[in-house]
């Protein structure tokens, strides 16, 4: 057995322990295991290469920001079509027996056309799709790895940036941009800040709840005598479904590029107090230096059972299920594809305070505690 | 003895591991320790309080952000001045026999000033001086507590972004903008990134050496086939000496807040490639997640022998001696504050790459290894 994987879209903090766990498990049943640079894209180049890797390399793997195979934005059109005839004449020159492909919802997509494909061409190739996305947009899974990692690096260092900037007599209002384009998760999961910082109250500005300048300053306004942060997710929209803030160019996917909403938001805030605005941008998916163990396990677990799931599956996803929320504990679910490519997984409208607290808490292994005057 | 101790101008990750260390020895000295709320701005106010902790509290202190007990930007005028009666009425009403004070250059002329006045009233009162900045720009000291944190989180995040950035087959540029409005030394520490990812190379604008829009385009362009990442300081200036970019506005003391310099570079290098931008901002002066442990012990050491040294000297500033690079050893030195105050330490314009890779380099206790293809 031959296993080709690949990685795609933009990275996470522990994209590549899933990598690893692939590796690790293919190692483990005697398959050989072949990497793709640049993930579909590269791949359709040839760009195909073994993977040897000893546990030490594994080890520093799993602590490696970014895509250690490269990644790629480039996404597969509908089928039928003759890419897919290069692409399986690259499988068959490589040997390739099964394809998993570590990635985000365009990613799923691709799996998805991969598998009709192999369907429809009766090919014994194996495919499926292992998630990752910090915006934790992907549906068929309790959450996807790299979130709980970016939501603790933006819980940790909005609640040093909060004590920070609250250390002269007059309060500052704290603004902080965070990712999530469609999905607000991110933004949100910054309300656990509450538990970190001593009287802190979160607002939070989602793309899936309409904003209003009016609305903003009503918020604020209220409760702008506690230390406060608000967290503005890059996506938010008005009444009319309109983007708040873009600068109006698209990704090659025909996505808004966005920018500037948390920006927008600190200066609306402005007529109110003090306010001052970060941007961790990239960080906070790249942040490896503070991932939250739990993420790291459960990547690691979605690729090595990815890698088992080829044994009895195809068109697959390797979906994570939550089984005890007080002492927290997840397993592998694997889930046909289809339910997974190209659907969005926004945070339901009744997901109140106390919910995502509940949801993202328990993701997140351990966070600061500091000496209060 | 009765010491009262406040913190002053912007916090960084470890100023409260030098409040730690003042609290530690006044107590092993059986000294009686008070905190001046807000900096000298509340002194004023006579917002003193006894200061108790047990060593737990001490040890979660030490790694808390901010600064425990407030600060202000507030900066006492020339003596004599009636400001100064009511300073040492507050002195003696609440019996305080010395004041050490724990901040950058505006809270070292405070010292100065106070200390001066002692002389001028004969007073019994001590005064000593505890460095704190990021931005590394006190005189008199080998480095200050503070900007050895800064450069280690500064360092980390950007080489998390520069691999996030450049897994995509065509590479990205990366600039960062770092804190130093008159001095380079943060911008320039990042040339340690180098260490961290493999075929990086960094460019550095720092204040001390004026810049260009043409010189910066040529720079960039002899270096954009490798990874790149630009650090760009936010008090660049242009040859006729004005600030590269600024929002224009001045803070309580004159200076100019600065903004905008590493986007406004960013947008000059778009003209060659890709090119992708953050601000870390707040962030790295708050990072009490990522300190370098060298740094925090060298926090307590200076407020420990601050204390100390108020059994023998007035109007002194507590700075670090380097003492062996090789394997790395430091020690307390205690100077006159006049020898500080008022002063900026730029970069020397001799100091190239290598001095400034042997200089931060030992200064923060471990950078990350990361697997490489």
């Amino acid at each position: 057995m031959r296993v080709l994987v690949a990685q795609s879209g933009g990275p996470t903090a522990v994209i590549n322990a899933s990598l690893s766990g692939v590796i690790r498990e293919a190692k483990s049943l005697k398959w050989e295991i072949y990497g793709g640079l640049y993930g579909i894209e590269g791949i359709l180049q040839s760009k195909i290469t073994p993977l040897e890797m000893d546990d030490k390399k594994l080890e520093r793997l799993e602590k490696t920001p970014g895509a250690y195979l490269g990644s790629c934005r480039y996404n597969l059109p509908d089928p039928p079509h003759e890419v897919y005839d290069k692409l399986f004449e690259i499988f068959k020159s490589n040997k390739i027996d099964a394809f998993l492909y570590i990635g985000g919802n365009d990613s799923m997509q691709t799996v998805w056309k991969i598998y009709k494909e192999i369907e429809r061409r009766k090919s014994h190739v194996k495919v499926g799709g292992i998630p990752k996305t910090i915006d934790n947009d992907l549906v068929g899974t309790d959450h996807c790895p790299g979130f709980p990692s970016a939501a603790k690096f933006l819980n940790v260092v909005a609640s040093e940036f909060v004590i920070d900037s609250n250390v002269y007599s007059k309060p500052s209002i704290c603004v902080i941009e965070t990712m999530g384009r469609d999905s607000g998760w991110l933004a949100a999961s910054l309300k656990l800040a509450e538990e970190i910082v001593k009287g802190l109250k979160v607002i939070t500005y989602i793309p899936e709840r309409p904003v209003s300048e009016e609305a903003i300053l009503d918020e604020v306004y209220a409760l702008k005598d506690n230390p406060l942060l608000v967290s503005v997710s890059e996506g938010i929209k008005d009444k009319d479904g309109q983007y708040f803030y873009t600068v109006g160019s698209r990704d090659v996917f025909g996505n808004v590029k966005l920018g500037g909403s948390g920006e927008k938001v600190a200066g609306i805030i402005e007529k109110i107090g003090k306010v001052k605005f970060v941007n961790p941008s990239f960080l906070q998916r790249a942040a490896s230096h503070i991932v939250s163990s739990i993420d790291v396990k459960e990547a690691i677990m979605v690729g090595f059972d990815g890698v088992r799931a080829l044994q009895f599956h195809n068109g697959f996803f390797a979906s994570i299920e939550r089984i005890n929320n007080d002492r927290y504990e997840s397993q592998t679910k694997i889930i046909p594809i289809e339910e997974v490519a190209g659907k969005i997984r926004t945070m339901p409208l009744d997901f109140n305070d106390e919910m995502i607290k509940s949801y993202v808490g328990p993701l997140i292994d351990e966070l600061p505690a500091y000496a209060w005057r």
